[in-house]
């Protein structure tokens, strides 16, 4: 018999009580894009940690407030747990089966906006302590929390709210927002996030869109100006142009590609999924096509607008023309650095009437593999999904893990209650209650084996 | 005293007729792009046509229906009156000062939609008609009218129209459906439209949007594969890079260059109006500046769209993308040809995947400046607007005109009612009464002139 069976039937006995907790929280809207309901949503969050004996505080920071809360446990060890209370919008609302922000529990599922995407891990960790509270009187170890409201509008006052508070966030290891099975339903151990520089390109080559029969041979175009400034940045051969843009990349390791090696294939789930005929840069699956996805970085565009956009025809020749453009980094470069450097690239290439807007950024952060606090949360859920979490070393995405792994300097685990159709950012968005129980089992192993 | 004297009294004395008349004939929307109100519009011109004595037809087409009539005059002598009946949308309806479908009289101008945009024009010729009926008891020659429904949605059945009716087409000269004074008053012969070739690019690249973070490095992303297709038409040096796009151009004449000449400068004016801080092709103003407005042919890009167009930033690798492309052609290019030598380009250059929509065209014509026909209606201005009009021997926009010179081989005149801020397209158009009033006269004067 482990010694979690009471852990574990107590996680059980009260799990209607937890996912009722949950949908209370789910039930509060608190959409960062739209400012709607974050210092309520701060409040309650804070006042759900407090009923657990935390010392909770809800912070401001430049943008949406911050809990933070604090509780002392038997060893003098500092478990930091990162979440974030904020949501995405609900939009589009008739796609919705169950209104967005009235949960609904249906065939083992919670379906509402935020039951996966974060609050459900926040509600799920919260389980957790519960029942070592119930079982053992005491946490295994000091737990804190930093519950942030602006991670779905990028976190934009995160780092500099870190900063600011270090002493208050000091800790061993930190557990990230998420984490979750695959389509195989195996748990994943995602190790680190790459970096991100969002900017909006545009060009005002006009005070007034001019009738293209007239324009088109003497005036600028704004359109054309665009299109001529992306395809200095990268052309048909994927590799990116700006000067200096791949200077001090950290490359991948032997390690980071063996880890890789062990995962599945993806090449033909991703074509299915996203209907592609084929990969670029001539890539055609296995390991290769694994690390050119998260370990190199990118140059998207990931919208165009200008000028006529409806049915038909219009002769018009556009005044105005904006590009959103986001650059995937790897570790080794800096969103700042790649900022300066697309100025001067922009400058250089006759393009000084092409706006930057930085929209955004962080760089990259990884963590050690084999970190032994990472082999802790890789191997206590083995006992829990039958099977230890696979390790896998970057994903594509990007996040705020910069200030937890450099500025904290953390070791940072991922570990969650997502599943394949979790639809997070989506109409429906669902969590399956069988794996929300199934965290709270693996985080009460993960603190309780830290603390030893 | 002039021998139009009896005639210009009868056109002042029942103006406010006419004006009542046009009126009612705006009042009735016609618009084509909407497909709304077109057969009940052209049985009304059908009925204004008739009441002057006309034989008048509505005839289907293979679009909406065209009104043809014909009145036998003194001479056999035939004029050919081309119009339209359709009008541009009237959005956006917030901006007009009164309803556009209900005309407004206001301080000497006349507002609606449509009332310069061509509904003024039928009716002021009608006026003139009048008169010339009133006064001297018959019509001095044949006069034919061809009113179309779909000039606004680039007349795209009416070259097909006039092959299947050329005999009842048959006549000696023809007046166009437009014209009018420019910014000093002065009034403006255009002998020449460009031609067009309107073509939408398209690129599907996925079955779905991908999250950025996901696809930047390894799935292909349909904003930059169109971007790429683009860049290959045409760079920053503004030439065409289509191969045989620039064959077979008939180049302006010693006599284009002197017309152009004699026209003022436009750099400054052009400047101002359209807020250019400076024009492309290292252009200053001149006679170089207004040669390569109209006898260069064009590629212009007149809209983009592509992913997230919203405000700040969403993370996502856009499945489709698409723009608006319009090619000005000059004399010596054909819309066909030009839409085949881009499909040629565009898969020699790699871009089979850029999908091709051809949205509509027409080769450019020309009138020779020095036609007899053009001198008369030039000289015949005079008397009315106290200056002979100045010759523009091209315009850079385009209209139907080849089946007119090419086909019916007709001499082509424009003469009309316009003036520089009627707003034709835009919301509060409007016209002058007193050029309505000039263009009658003009009208009248050409009919017994061409008659002699």
């Amino acid at each position: 018999m482990s010694e979690f069976s009471k852990i574990d039937a107590w996680l059980e006995k009260n799990l209607d009580a937890s996912i009722k907790e949950l949908s209370t929280l789910v039930a509060q809207p608190s959409i960062s894009a739209q400012n709607l309901g974050l210092k309520e949503c701060a409040e309650l969050v804070a006042s759900m940690l407090r009923k657990r004996g935390f010392d909770a505080e809800v912070m401001p920071s430049e943008g949406a407030p911050v809990v933070m809360a604090e509780r002392k446990g038997k060893v003098d060890k500092t478990l930091l747990f990162y979440n974030h209370y904020d949501v995405q919008p609900a939009e589009p609302l008739e796609l919705w089966e169950t209104p967005p922000f009235e949960p609904s529990l249906r065939e083992g599922k919670l379906y509402g906006r935020g039951v996966s995407d974060d609050k459900g891990h926040i509600v799920s960790r919260l389980h957790a302590l519960d029942a070592l509270l119930a079982v053992d009187n005491e946490l295994p170890c000091n737990i804190k929390f930093i519950i942030e409201g602006e991670e779905e509008t990028a976190s934009v006052h995160l780092h500099d709210f870190i900063k600011n508070n270090m002493d208050r966030l000091k800790a061993d290891a930190c557990i990230w927002e998420f984490g979750g099975v695959d389509h195989r339903g195996v748990p994943m151990q995602f190790l680190g996030l790459r970096g991100i520089c969002y900017v909006e390109l545009s060009v005002t080559a006009l005070g007034t869109d001019v009738h293209s029969g007239l324009g088109g041979s003497i005036l600028p175009n704004a359109a054309w100006r665009l299109i001529w400034a992306l395809n200095s940045l990268k052309g048909p051969d994927e590799r990116i142009r700006i000067p200096g843009f791949y200077d001090g990349i950290v490359p991948p390791s032997a390690r980071d590609r063996e880890l890789m090696d062990a995962l599945p294939d993806v090449a033909e789930e991703y074509k299915t999924r996203y209907g592609a005929k084929e990969f670029i840069k001539g890539l055609k699956g296995g390991t290769d096509l694994k690390m050119e996805e998260v370990f190199t970085p990118t140059c998207t565009v990931c919208g165009l607008t200008s000028g006529y956009q409806g049915p038909g025809s219009k002769t018009v020749q556009p005044a105005f023309a904006s590009a959103k453009v986001d650059f995937r980094l790897v570790p080794g470069q800096n969103p700042e650095d790649i900022l300066k450097k697309l100025r001067v690239h922009l400058d250089a290439e006759g393009f000084k009437d092409v706006k930057i807007d930085y929209l955004g950024g962080e760089p990259a952060a990884r963590t050690d593999p084999d970190d032994p606090f990472i082999k802790l949360v890789v191997d206590m859920a083995e006992e829990v999904y039958e099977m230890p979490m696979e390790i896998v070393p970057m994903i594509g995405g990007s996040g705020p893990s910069y200030p937890f792994v450099h500025d904290l300097k953390l070791p940072v685990a991922t570990a969650g209650l997502g599943h394949p159709d979790t639809r997070a950012h989506a109409p429906n968005e669902n969590i399956l209650v069988s794996l929300y129980l199934k965290h709270a089992m693996h985080m009460a192993r993960v603190l309780k084996e830290f603390a030893k």
